[in-house]
């Protein structure tokens, strides 16, 4: 269905090879997603992609399991469904309870329909919202 | 600029009226913003979006400042410039930090680009994301 | 504020000004809208775009108001500022009301957010759904 | 392939269960949508969704159909491929023609078209079109 | 799946059979793709696209491939499934080389994330930049 | 009218200045644009995004004008006015001709259309289209 053949251990070349190893090891676990199996045929933007993402994505300001609602959020607007997956998993995986995964689509279904709303009466931008 | 005039209070009906007293009185604020004045022109919308709103973004399993940061990234990937501004603001008015608001521009600016990865390798979604 | 300049009359090459012409005559306007005038850099798509217009919009099996209320809708899901100030201005034209305008927002509204909860949620298309 | 499992109506609880069988009654059919099984995790979030759909899609200044019309519009600009099916079938329901559905498709494509183009020229606002 | 059934050769009518020979033709290929037999249900509309497609995606100040590869990235924005598979396969069928693709993929990557930051920073068009 | 203030030379912290430096040498101008400014409240994200499209905008397996037309339709399709104008500039700027700014927004405009219409039909992808 892929674009891309998904490129298993034995097809990816020893760049890619390497990053999925990383993978493993950093998630400690033996599953490599297929987006990356799909973005190997490019090893330098795989790396470049997982770096960033090991990055953004760690303890910070914002809670880890905070990062994955805001993902979960930006590819449901996105609709992209592949990363509505991946990231409730990883939501999951990470400690989202049933009771918060209602309440990230209660705001999302909320933020989608002020929205529409926002951009069907084109209201202007309130002055003391300026920076 | 919007496509329906702003109503200010003596524009507003009395149903209208008395949805922005109380925004007023739960926000403790007089400014009553650009959005509800151009959704007064159907009472029982505006009033429907309000009530919504209070319940969908009180205290729960999660925290409110959350919930406006998860507002702030549908707001963004729907490209709804007064929804960006109105709750950029909120979420400073809720203790956003100038790191907190760094790291969320992060997350969401990964998960655009890996969002348009997926779609654009039409990545299959792995047999264990499903539920 | 645009990103090509909007040509006015004597700027417009004779192809371009024979469509702002037809447009002005089967609109019974003097006025030759900002779009027009923008695409009139490349007379043949202009004329292209203005044609097929016409045959769109035109009655039919649906009735040419429930058209622009059509337009308004997708115009807003894509965010498309200048999209729905135009037609909701062509809407007005053909006579929606302020009633049948609220009830559109609230379809726009509504539809937005069980797009998002659909999405969010992954859901599978129902078997009877199917053609 | 969804992110939750479907429930069931065994595997709903008591409040989701009631508005599974509102909707049978309502809608006078044995078969309740993948769309509500998937909700009924949030049974309040369910009946806040179902009452909403029940007051907005009913007759009132705009055509039940004419509202499925819109609908689909909206589903279509934000890519939700269960929403396009589940409304197409709701629109055959109310009497949508292959004609009217053949001309909703040209409205949307052509909205799609200007939609793209209004947005890569940039086009501002004609004053004449502001509130 | 599709929300109308593909009409093959026998269900398509003289019209539309007519446009189905003709892409055969020009294309030199049995192969007559879904989208164009999703569309024989309006022959007229059918014939409307591909007359258009031709004089879009002809040699002209843009290289044919250049066309395509703008397709892709705008069918990846828009979440369009199809027409980023179509158009891939098209692009590939006119020569994209597998580093093209890969340097595709980063462009439109880089735009989307960008594309993010810009709409979440509300960043105000610089001057220099209006026609 | 931006969520933060723009930063000039001497508000940006050090940091800052030296990725605007770089931006200046390497641009040969001495204009930075409002987009870089924004984003020098996060000195690390401006580095990384700034490192980021120097690599990807650079000549390789596509010509850097290609690289700014796939950008353009990009930002179209995301409804990202100042991503438009700014990568406009860009491209004219690289050698972009009137003609070719014609022809890419017919490709955007016919991709956009086609792209509906591919959603709102729900076309399955041809079984030779898949890798």
């Amino acid at each position: 269905m892929a674009v891309v053949p998904l490129l298993n251990d034995e097809e990816a070349g020893a760049d890619a090879l390497a990053v999925f190893d990383d993978i493993r090891a950093k998630r400690q676990t033996d599953h490599v997603n297929n987006f990356w199996r799909a973005l190997a045929h490019d090893p330098a933007h795989l790396r470049s992609i997982w770096e960033r993402a090991q990055q953004v994505m760690a303890p910070g300001a914002l809670d880890p399991l905070v990062k994955e609602l805001i993902y979960i959020a930006v590819s449901t607007a996105n609709g992209c469904d592949y990363c509505v997956h991946s990231h409730t998993a990883a939501a999951r995986a990470k400690g989202m309870s049933p009771a918060q995964h209602g309440e990230l689509l209660s705001v999302i279904a909320l933020a989608a329909q002020t929205n529409a709303l926002a951009t069907a009466l084109s209201v202007p931008v309130d002055g003391r919202f300026k920076a």
